[in-house]
Formats: structure tokens, sequence, C-alpha cells
């Protein structure tokens, strides 16, 4: 495989970080396996939905990658990303569980992994929609998000006792949805959750991945 | 494998259908080798909230599933589900792709499942609440999620031209993608989508769909 394998396209958001986390936890245990070039899409600009973009993810947003070691694969959405890159990258599992002979803690992976894809992400990234960027002052769009957001929060809160990660036996293994979920929920400020101290397995999990190296490397990317 | 290996927590919603589809689809495809029992949570009285409930699906939602067939194993998450009960109970894969050997193929399908499932889904529930369930007229709000409703249709729209089905090769295959997205469309007037006519793949895609044997009959569970 040659270097720079995979292309990303991101951007820094909480829906950009998990691929560049993943990324960079995947090159350091297989140094020279997997490399990537990042491809900084200005979403401030609506960079995503140019032509040549939407021929690479349809739905106009980032992330998305073109996996030139596989005939430019393209693959878009967030945690399908994830994935393939589990797939065809983590061939040990390191921050996966293999689905065939660890079946049930890769649905329980896949499980949580989801609910952060179709809950917390949409959820949350409501409210950061209505307290800054809509053009109108609605409250019950604030409370409404806000409060369903806390809700999620209260589930990881629940799940995550005695546990250091969502998936996994025992206290669990860092793993595809840790890294989906945790960038959403480091910056629960900007969804009005000033902090995370009713939720202190959440906030000790956070500070546990933003410890990290890799994942501290990938949530600098892109730079800009 | 016992008569009624798996127990569905259920309701008459467009993120349980798509359970009792699959499973319909399933019974008949592989007669005497999986059924299941209707368990139905009536959600307007909040019974999903209900303690031992929440010990089957932490985020006190439907559906779930119990697996008797396989030590009691509990999946939340329509998604999770749906690819859980492909991995155990569709070995043919019939309406999947194989990971290992169609590596391509299922990525594909992966990604249009969290496509839906983080995209259509929780979209169209926003338009759905803002138009018959919040307390307040909120014309933002309507607005908003009526738009990204018909934005999403509209990749759906370019996706399913000169195909049948929304993952596979050539016009694709019946999968789990169309099985966990059509149930949201079918019932685009509930989002002030009256017609389907500005989207007629997507309107031949859920007629294509609705006519199925057994999809008929999934749509139909849990009786009330």
């Amino acid at each position: 495989m040659g270097d720079k394998s995979i292309l990303l396209y991101t951007f820094t958001t909480p829906n950009g970080y998990p691929i560049s986390i993943l990324l960079e936890e995947l090159k350091a245990v297989y140094p020279g396996k997997i490399d990537y070039e990042v491809k900084t899409l200005d979403i401030r600009t609506n960079a995503q939905k140019e032509e040549w973009f939407i021929k690479i993810n349809p739905n106009g947003r980032i992330p998305a990658i073109v996996d030139q070691a596989r005939n430019n694969f393209n693959v878009f959405e967030t945690s399908a990303i994830l994935l393939y890159l589990a797939q065809h990258y983590d061939p040990e599992n390191k921050f996966s569980f293999d689905p065939t002979t660890d079946p049930d803690n890769y649905s329980e992976m896949v499980q949580w992994l989801f609910f952060a894809h179709g809950g917390l992400g949409p959820m949350q990234g409501q409210a950061h929609h209505f307290l800054k960027y809509a053009p109108e002052d609605i409250p019950y769009g604030k409370t409404r998000y806000i409060d369903e957001t806390k809700r999620l929060y209260g589930v990881l809160e629940i799940r995550l006792k005695n546990r250091e990660w969502l998936a996994g036996p025992g206290r669990g293994k860092y793993s595809l949805a840790d890294i989906k979920a945790f960038p959403w929920v480091r910056i629960h400020a900007h969804a009005g959750i000033e902090t995370l101290d009713e939720f202190p397995n959440v906030k000790a999990w956070i500070e546990r991945a933003n410890a990290r190296e890799q994942t501290k490397v990938g949530l600098t990317i892109p730079k800009l």
C-alpha cells in the first residue's frame, strides 16, 4: 500500500474529528500501513455542496474519504467511515471487535455507535443551531434540544458507571463508539450545558479520551 | 433454535417497522429458522421509560430485541438491530451483503443505513414534531425541518436514478438500507410534504417496497 492511501475531506467539527482521531490512532498502531492526506473543505463557504464533492458524498457533508489503496472507493457518513477503516485497516481490532469471533461485543459497539449517530449528534447539533446560528430567538427550540441533549448525556452517564469506555467487556475498550460520541460531548458548552458536573462519569470519560496522545492530534485536524 | 427466538419490543412508528419488516422477510426466506414474539410498548403512555425496559434499552426507546436463542442478548437502536439480525439470521445475505467477501457493497449499504439513521429519521422526526406535536406554533421550526427533509429526499432521488434499491450492484438489492429508510419516507405527509411528485424515483421506490408481501405484513405490526 502506498503512502497517503486515504484522502480525508474534513473540517473542524464533531463530525469530522472522529475520522482524523481514528486515522491518527491507526497510524500509531500500524506504522507504515496507513496514512492520509487531509483535504480541508471549508463548510462556511459551502464547499461541500460543489458538484465535484457530491460525487464523493451525495449528501454534501463532511467527512468523506477516498481510499486510493482500494480502487478510489468513496465512503461517506462518519460512522460508516469508522466501520470501513476498522474493517480494512485495523486487522487486530485495536479499536473495534471482530464481528465473527466476538459478535456480541461487536454488536454492543455498533449499538452505541448508532446511539451517537442518530441521537447525540443530531440532537446536540440542533441545540447548537438554536443557541448559536438561528436568526430568530426561539426559546422553545433551545429548551427542547438542550433538554434532549441532557437526557442523552444521562444515558451515557448510566452506561459509564464502573466503565472506562462505552463498549467491550469489563471496563471496556476505547473503540469506534467512543471515538464517534465524545467529540460531541466535549463541546457541551455549545449546547448550553456549561459544565458536566451533573455527569461525573461522562466528565471522566471525556478527560480519559482527551488525554490520549493520538486522539489529541486528531482533534487538531484540519489545521485552518 | 426454538420457536419465537426473538422478542421484539416495538410500536407503530417508522423506527419500529423496519424490524418487523426484516423479521417477516427473514421468516419467509428461512422458514422454521426464525420467529418472533411481538411485545407492544405503548409509547403514548411512556411504557418505554419503565425501569424493566431500561435494562433492555438504556435509551428508553422502541425498538429493542431480546434474542432468546442467543443467551437473551439485548439489542437497541433500529439500525443496530437490523445489522444484528442480518448477521445471525440471514446466512445467505438476502437482505445484506457479506462484509468479508463483498466489502464494498456492504459498506455502501452501511453508508445509506447511517444516512437514514442520522439524517432522514432525526430530521423528518423534527418536522413531525413541529407540525403535529409542538404545543406552540413555530414557523421557523416547521420550515427548517420540512426543508431539510426535502433536501434529504432530493439526495435519495439522485441516488435512485436508474436504481431500484439504495445499495447493491446494478439496479441494487432490497436491503437493510431500504428497510430502514422507506418507512420514514412513506409517511412524508406527516412532514408537510403532501406528494412525492417532485421525487419520482423516490415515489417509485416506495411503491416497490410497499408492494412486497412480507414487507406489507411487517408494516401492520404491532396490531393495536
